[in-house]
């Protein structure tokens, strides 16, 4: 088992795209709340990186992200992308829903097999393969001084597939079925299931005999 | 020298009620700031354990809450009661200040242990005691774009208690009286004391010449 | 190489009296947002450990700060000097941004050598440098509710000198050249750097054809 789920280097260019998308999204925040070339290139940097290094603490290793200059560096260029083409990519954001949602897709896979490789339980590995999806946005979010989109009742469901997907990677580990092309598929799904989300509006309840706050 | 105050299986029942406790305090705030499912599952499991998560990583250990299914399932069983119980829950409000009271008193106790344990000093390990018993909370409050409590002026002593037990504790283990019955007299008298601030108002003093801010 | 860059009594003199003032600042401004006598205390703390415990736990090794009595004492101490001279203290706001500008320029310099020691790469190495210098700040405005003054548009620069000093030390680092006393002159450089900053309003650009917003 490993966390490639495609050829190495095609799994490298998936990651980079990933974290190049995860950091426009920061970046893009950044811009809209007024902060300044450092705010953007802080919040590119944690949007992209906070999850997986989030993740690697918890695992007790050393940061992934901080091991490679690719991952790195990438934020980096996609703030200063975002710096002057920003009216470009706000415009872009119904393609960029796509690449975020294939982003997370992948990153709560690889995330859920790395802790299920450094001995984690089921629950642990996937719980912390959906902190390795949804960990950089919430630090994002943080120090944009807003309310975490993760636990906003006006957001359609993003951690909800992350987390079926994660557990279909735990009980396929379980079963002895768990091969890189299973995994690719658990990975699409997270992501067609993230995508219907965002087409059809299906958000998570909220509490029984309250309503919804308005958008 | 053990973390284990209480007989090991009696140890893990307070510790499953004190984070179960926690729990509830973190999907009611979700509740009452509006936030949906994921959002009360997120605040309940970052309550519960997040102060010893924190701990673990300032001790360079793997987290305790990832290797336990006890620990980690507790939260989303409460989380769920809250759900739909909500209004049940927010009218025992007295008698989860109770509860809370006393996981703040085993937390900050077996925290303090633990980091004595792992080779700290006396003053790092009372701070880690502390931590354990109030970070969870602070990340609660974060998440829910809140002041902290642990800050506020207008709440009642939570963390002095806290710290004057962990005190307490590496005061004994540095007179070679550190026994479980008397770290169990430390956190009764920690309990005790953070009800009395409940119930008398005790506050921590503001800034000299300063006004305490209306609550 | 050492991260000692003085002798290592002056070394710890200069780093006490870096925390010193750090905590300070966090001090004041628990005391200006109402905070109580622990609300000062957690944010004096946090202010003047937190990056190099955010560092320590990336190079996944134990806080520094939680092994030496000095470094976990004076939080405390300025915390308690602060409490009752505020007045003063706030008056000596501009001695305070030249102490200020020294600590952060001796922690990036300090904690991108300790980061290389622990052999990450250049960029790595520099980016914790900056953590180191800059994280505390951080974590303070965020557990005060303020939006992190590192991403506000009206600050004047204050990570651009320590990335800079950080690129600085990793390229002497790699052409054989550093040594204390060049490590020295980095920091010099950086702590310069920031004065001028603050004397002439130094700023980082906004993002391309947006205005700045008024501070």
């Amino acid at each position: 088992m490993t966390t490639d789920l495609f050829h190495p280097a095609s799994q490298h260019v998936a990651e980079i795209v990933g974290i190049f998308v995860f950091a426009v999204t920061g970046a893009l925040l950044a811009i809209r709340r007024g902060f300044d070339a450092v705010g953007i290139a802080v919040l590119a940097l944690v949007t992209a990186l906070g999850g997986g290094v989030l993740r690697d603490l918890v695992l007790n290793q050393s940061p992934a992200a901080f091991a490679d200059l690719g991952y790195l560096a990438t934020p980096f260029v996609a703030a200063a992308v975002t710096f002057f083409l920003h009216p470009a990519l706000s415009r872009l954001m119904t393609v960029f829903t796509w690449f975020d949602a294939a982003g997370m897709a992948l990153f709560c896979v690889t995330g859920t097999i790395k802790a299920l490789l450094a001995g984690l339980g089921p629950l642990s590995a996937a719980l912390l393969g959906v902190l390795t999806a949804v960990g950089g946005g919430v630090m994002r979010d943080l120090i944009a001084a807003e309310v975490p989109r993760l636990v906003r009742a006006e957001e359609t469901l993003y951690s909800v597939p992350a987390f079926g997907g994660a557990l279909a990677v735990v009980a396929m580990a379980a079963a002895g079925w768990l091969r890189p092309w299973n995994a690719l598929i658990v990975a699409g799904t997270v992501f067609a299931l993230r995508m219907l989300a965002v087409r059809f509006a299906w958000r998570a309840p909220v509490a029984w005999g309250t309503r919804r706050p308005p958008g």
